[in-house]
């Protein structure tokens, strides 16, 4: 059997390599990807993010248990969890580890959890997320849990590729963090307040409903690319529009954690009906295959430019003989000449 | 008088009129940055960062104060402070408002302060931050002090371009506030540990001295970058070796402040002795370089390829006949075919 059959048809192990792979943006991982890709696009990916000291850690883990045994008499799905962390340059790794966190799910067959620290560039980590996705969506999770901190733009990107994203936030935060948390409501389709047992919690739901009348709910934008704007106008939008529910949880006690599982069902449907679900599949593909093009384009340069005739106009550069934007049009032209 | 002469006389009005062009990257704002880059290179770039919570701001304020009217007969000199703040998708600003922030500093012709809402691309922040500082060099601002949020790795990214880097802790954050810390200490040149009059500043101080010991001081490495690795090896390192110091300050009344700028001033020296500022100030340009590439590189490509043409790939993509891969093969490929 080949890792992509064996990814397939459930085997752990194989799909452990094919992480690592991924992470390690390896030859081999990208040419199983490409095998695997038809067999993507059947997962609900949900973003979970919210500001530090929110609790998303402990209603991600809630929302996986839940997933595992729901109530209602819903089946059972396999949920995967991919967190974002913040890079320790000391342990190498991610600070919060998955055993110790979430150690409650440890041993359940129908849950994979992997933590990436957020290591090297940018445009690295949401490849790389990304392709997580992709790996754990061909194996056949169903549910994705991606969870962010939220605090950063990249992580805030990441998070919006989801179908379904989940803003946390929780009563008490300094002003910083009400800061950070400003620029993510845009992006929820549902809004969760959690540690709800603490004072202060009214004043809370109070300020999120106000910048919720703010907004306009439902016209959810994505960052626009140049070239996308084209596409995709054939499913007119429904005359439905979703407006954030606010949902209070005491995620550690497991309170609210059903009533998010069913606002998530119920935005999944809100998604379906309007033709939403696959304009946000298009878009997250789009964004992800622009971000794949300049990577390409960026090495394939490197590759055919001259090493002496980069450093000679560096070193032209560095001497502020020439200026940045004059150093680019040098090196671009170069490049033809060449 | 040319908006590049006035600016370099001292002009604020022009500066305010360029600063804006920077921002909104316009054909004349960049013609003006090639003009004036040749006189940037002699401000001191200090970047400040630190987790939410910290204090930074109120830092930012009183190291400002204190280069205006320094202690020590040391001259007075003239203080920029760019301020990157997170988004809000509501008010379209900054939310922590310069003009209420740093009310005390107002009408002073010395200081200028610009705050950036995060906005738009990473790539883009990057950009406009580095298009800031080379403004502020060129009209003569001396000591250019730049926040950033420190909670993602954007922000990190732009913090480290500074020749000074100065990490803000206090005592009693969560958490997750930990964890963020621990991801940008390795950046740090100088460690404040603000809100210093709180319980607990003992323990901030012993871990700090503890992950210090963890990481090997004066190894300071910036991101990697493939072309860059072959030049300015000609200064060798000297034997010198810069252990960050731990400052405690209570900002808010002051305490501590002329320390910070003490210790920033002795950096500086250990900088210029061994030859580090000349190689930050390299690489800060190489990376610059590197970045203004890259935009240049997909912009140019995506003049050339035919959108029939993008938008078949496109198309296959989204109905999974190709991967992702596939499809930046055909279009790379097809970019030279058409």
């Amino acid at each position: 059997m080949t890792l992509v059959e064996s990814i397939i048809s459930g085997n752990r192990l194989a799909l452990s390599r094919l992480l690592t792979q991924i992470e390690n943006d390896t030859a081999e991982g990208r040419a199983a990807m490409s095998e695997l890709f038809p067999f993507t696009g059947r997962a609900h990916l949900i973003g979970i993010t919210g500001a530090p000291g929110t609790g998303k850690s402990s209603l991600v883990n809630q929302l996986a248990r839940y997933y595992r045994h729901p109530v209602n008499g819903e089946t059972a799905k396999r949920v995967a969890v991919v967190a974002v962390d913040p890079s320790s340059p000391f342990s190498g790794g991610a600070i919060l580890g998955d055993r110790i966190r979430m150690r409650d799910l440890a041993g359940d067959p129908g849950v994979y959890i992997r933590s990436m620290a957020t290591r090297g560039s940018l445009g690295g980590l949401a490849r790389t997320t990304s392709g997580l996705v992709q790996a754990f969506d061909a194996a056949g999770f169903e549910i994705i849990l991606v969870e962010t901190v939220g605090a950063g733009q990249a992580e805030v990107d990441i998070a919006r590729l989801a179908q379904t994203t989940i803003v946390v936030d929780a009563p008490g935060l300094g002003d910083e963090i009400q800061a950070i948390k400003a620029g993510i409501l845009e992006i929820a389709d549902i809004l969760v307040i959690n540690k709800a047992d603490r004072p202060g919690v009214e004043n809370t739901e109070r300020a999120l409903r106000g910048m919720l009348e703010l907004a306009h709910p439902g016209s959810r934008v994505f960052r626009k690319h140049a070239l996308t704007s084209q596409l995709a106008p054939e499913a007119a939008p429904s005359n439905a529009v979703w407006i954030p529910p606010i949902q209070r949880t005491v995620a550690t006690e497991g309170t609210g954690v059903s009533e998010v599982a069913q606002l998530i069902t119920r935005h999944q449907s809100y998604l379906l009906q309007t033709g939403d679900w696959s304009r946000r599949e298009q878009s997250r593909l789009e964004i992800e295959l622009e971000n794949m093009l300049e990577e390409e384009l960026v090495n394939r340069w490197r590759t055919q430019v001259a090493e002496s005739y980069y450093k000679t106009v560096l070193q032209a550069l560095l001497e502020r003989r020439i200026s940045p934007y004059k150093a680019v049009e040098d090196l671009l032209k170069g490049d033809s000449d060449l």
